[in-house]
């Protein structure tokens, strides 16, 4: 991962002739993109790690495996989030952790945690480094030092189970990676959110992930059989069977808990075998609620495809559902993507079934060609954003949830609400929204918006992020679908869960971090 | 629901001659049924309800809401597993509830829990009371006087969204009333568990409930999408969403908490237009592991049933698996059984492929009538119970699940143990089995144990379930899958969850009820 952008350098490009044009026309931008500084350029804040400290951490993992290297610090400064990537753009010493520290095992998680709950060291656990919520960013808060936690050596797979179609997964794994080790046991995991190239096992968890195969295999929290987890007051092992009525689901309090209650050291994952089969279809709808409303039928019909995707007319018209090759080849109306996976007889029965359905809800059959491009681009959104920012557009995405009667008053008020906070600052954007998760009760909203950079864009950003998530909050939906809390909406947590259920996480925080050292600033208000 | 056993009195059918001359033969009983004492025959101890403690309760739901009737407080007197039907009875006095309090409203609850835990009053919250694992036992632990509080007022749907496919129900609507109201909007929920005809909604969500169409509809936990919670530090209301990821999901601490924690008062649950077609189809395989491999790839492939069960050997044998009319018909080797429930598209599509796999996995098609059989008698074997227990006849269930991998292995080592503790005892027991509730990674096991009672039945069963209990978690499996853990299974809760869990679990009942009155001696060790 570059340390001011997405990805790897193979992966930016820069905008073609005809994007530049097409911006410079709505957005008045000359198209012509800012020299970033290289990363050896950049200053960064004073580590403030004691010697003492350092030996401590050493101790515990190795000289090796403690490092307050300039590189290592930037490459830990943070997320992915748009004002993230501003910020490095920006001139001036960056934020970055005081330490990076890499253990070997969940006992070594553990020794770290104990020692910096002892010390008064703040921890970030960290995996891929691609939360766009600010869910890694290196806050010291009241401590004397903050530390990186970085899992990546925790990276094997163990106890296959190709019965039980299960596998325990270590935490600091990729998501290619975890594939990898898999499919040589003819398994696959198939979560596959657009950060899949580089997001962790341990970081789906702990942000309640959603792939874009969750129509067919799940959100990650639905794969989750059983969690190892590191606190300050020990080890917790959770989830004994598929399914268990002994009591709360305490699972569900480390799923989505961002490294605030405990570090997930190790997580056992429902997988599946590699499909024998992939079937493709898109299809155009002549509006964003006649489409909503056809993939509601087959969701609620027990007919879902594994990928179930809609565009809506704005997104669809500039085409960035299919390959983030803006301009090219318009669909016209939605388009809609469905995929399907399995046997060759599961293939073929539910294929059927659903495209009887969308058809018979006005659907226009488009053949596989645009859902083999729309998988082909898929994790390339991100690095359009950069070639975006570079010339001066800022472009940043959030994502809400409600139900299926609530979804087309949600999408027009946070359409509005984008829309005139980014106004009013002479900016007008262009809003995009797509349906990428569905459940029988609703669906996903998915928004991406892009307007010309003011400049103080974090500012500018940060006035229509309120906005949305205000609207968010105002009309029913939830502050985050798949992003999860971190800084970003911790503001809004109270709204979401009440003052008693924050009270609750607090209560459950104070049991197991009583030094309160993981993850300070995030999730918890 | 009768005070001394299950269900209604018209229920309640003798055993046949045939039945009758079985139990002689294997057990040795006289298969002549006891004389039963009438409720007002019976006493109960004495209610220690002051009158100022009353006043106190009426000021707040009436003085026609709180009761110290003896028909009432009998009525309240605890659940319905087979050593609360023995003690029934037993001679002496039966353990009681001081009074029994019927709120109007999630307010009246909240007001009530506010005045008991001021006043050092325990709250057993109450619904259907067909709890098998003690968890509505009457338990005063260190307090003044113990309450039942009666949910059956809180007895309407609201909020019907036929979009979005929910519906807001009281938390004590029976099943059948909820089927009801559902109806008269086209609408049905499709939680079927044994106990369905006389628990409640907030009953099922507060014990983790399962129905036996769980593979179609899921389990009563999958089914909540929001939940309104009076707790003594106020009230909680949760679920924004069909799926969120703003940090963990609170929800699932109250799913499951067997009113330790809160009392439910309105459950928001995920509702499906009333099936257009139905569809039965039963199997015989030659063994069970055939059986359930036959039904693991069926989950697998995501062609599941609406509902999906297999007997064992044995349970197929005596015919229990169909309609409790033991003795009759009996089908060889394993019989399953296979409902589809949906659209007629639906319904033609996934009994084709369902039955595609059945097959090919060794299964010989039955045809319909075993399965419409089992459905017709499928909530009568509790009054089978009945009329066993009172011929001597020992006769009691227990749940657990597991993976798939682990299946055979644990329901060998459970039936070893509840074979040998009885053998031991002198009374050999008939040890029956059967898979009703399915998942991708693993299935349930529902074993029912009959033998001859011995003179103290209750100590007789204690030492089955205790080795019982100990085979499953040495096994791996969960202590229960659908019963919940009431007094029962407390002694296994630090096994299932960890001394840190059950912390965890400490620390949140204290934040919510720092007084402790909720439902004490239940769920938390």
């Amino acid at each position: 991962m570059v340390w001011d952008a997405w990805g790897i350098p193979a992966g930016h490009k820069p905008l073609s002739a005809q994007i530049r044009g097409l911006l410079t026309q709505v957005f008045g931008v000359s198209g012509d993109p800012v020299t970033r500084r290289g990363a050896g350029e950049v200053p960064l804040r004073d580590s403030v790690l004691t010697p003492a400290r350092r030996d401590g951490l050493i101790e515990v993992v190795g000289a090796d495996n403690v490092s307050v290297d300039h590189h290592d610090r930037l490459l830990h400064a943070g997320g992915k989030s748009t004002p993230d990537l501003l910020r490095r753009r920006a001139d001036g010493p960056q934020d970055a952790p005081d330490a990076v520290v890499f253990p070997a095992d969940h006992e070594q998680v553990f020794a770290v945690l104990t020692y910096c709950a002892e010390h008064a060291v703040a921890v970030v656990p960290f995996g891929g480094g691609t939360s766009v919520v600010g869910g890694v960013d290196p806050v010291r808060g009241r401590f004397e030092a903050v530390i990186a936690l970085d899992l990546r050596r925790l990276d094997t797979v163990t106890d296959i189970d190709p019965i039980s179609g299960t596998a325990t997964l270590g935490a600091g794994l990729t998501g290619p990676r975890a594939e990898e080790l898999l499919a040589a046991h003819g398994l696959s995991l198939g979560h596959f959110p657009q950060s899949f190239e580089f997001a962790s096992i341990g970081g789906f968890a702990a942000t309640r992930s959603s792939g874009q195969a969750s129509a067919g295999y799940g959100r990650f929290d639905d794969m989750v059989q059983h969690l190892k987890i590191a606190t300050p007051s020990g080890t917790l092992e959770l989830g004994r069977a598929p399914a268990s009525a002994a009591g709360p689901d305490l699972r569900e309090l480390f799923v989505g808990s961002e490294g605030t209650l405990g570090v997930l050291t190790e997580v056992t994952l429902r997988v599946h075998p590699i499909p024998e089969a992939i079937s493709y279809l898109a299809w155009s709808f002549p509006d964003f609620a006649t489409g909503a409303a056809a993939l509601r039928s087959v969701v609620q019909a027990g007919a879902a495809p594994t990928v179930l995707r809609l565009s809506d007319e704005v997104e669809t018209g500039i085409n960035l559902a299919r390959s983030g090759d803006v301009g090219g080849n318009p669909v016209s109306g939605c388009l809609a993507i469905t995929t399907f996976e399995g046997t060759e007889a599961h293939v073929a029965a539910r294929s059927a079934e659903a495209s009887a359905l969308l058809a018979a809800s006005g659907g226009t059959d488009l053949g596989s060609a645009p859902a083999r491009e729309w998988e082909h681009g898929r994790f390339a959104a991100p690095y359009m954003r950069d070639a975006l920012l570079d010339v001066a557009v800022l472009c940043e995405t959030l994502e809400t949830a409600t139900s299926w009667s609530n979804l087309d008053d949600l999408k027009a008020k946070v359409t509005a609400a984008l829309t005139d906070s980014l106004a009013a600052q002479a900016t007008p954007p262009l809003v995009m929204c797509h349906i990428s998760h569905t459940y029988p009760t609703g669906a996903s909203l998915y928004f991406t918006i892009i307007a010309k950079q003011l400049d103080d864009p974090i500012a500018q950003w940060h006035i229509a992020k309120k906005a949305a998530g205000d609207a968010i909050v105002a009309s029913g939906g939830t502050i985050t679908h798949h992003h999860a809390v971190g800084t970003d909406h911790r503001p809004w947590m109270s709204a979401e869960v009440g003052d008693l259920g924050v009270r609750v996480l607090r209560a459950v925080k104070e049991e197991l971090d009583p030094a309160g050292i993981l993850n300070p600033g995030k999730l918890v208000p």
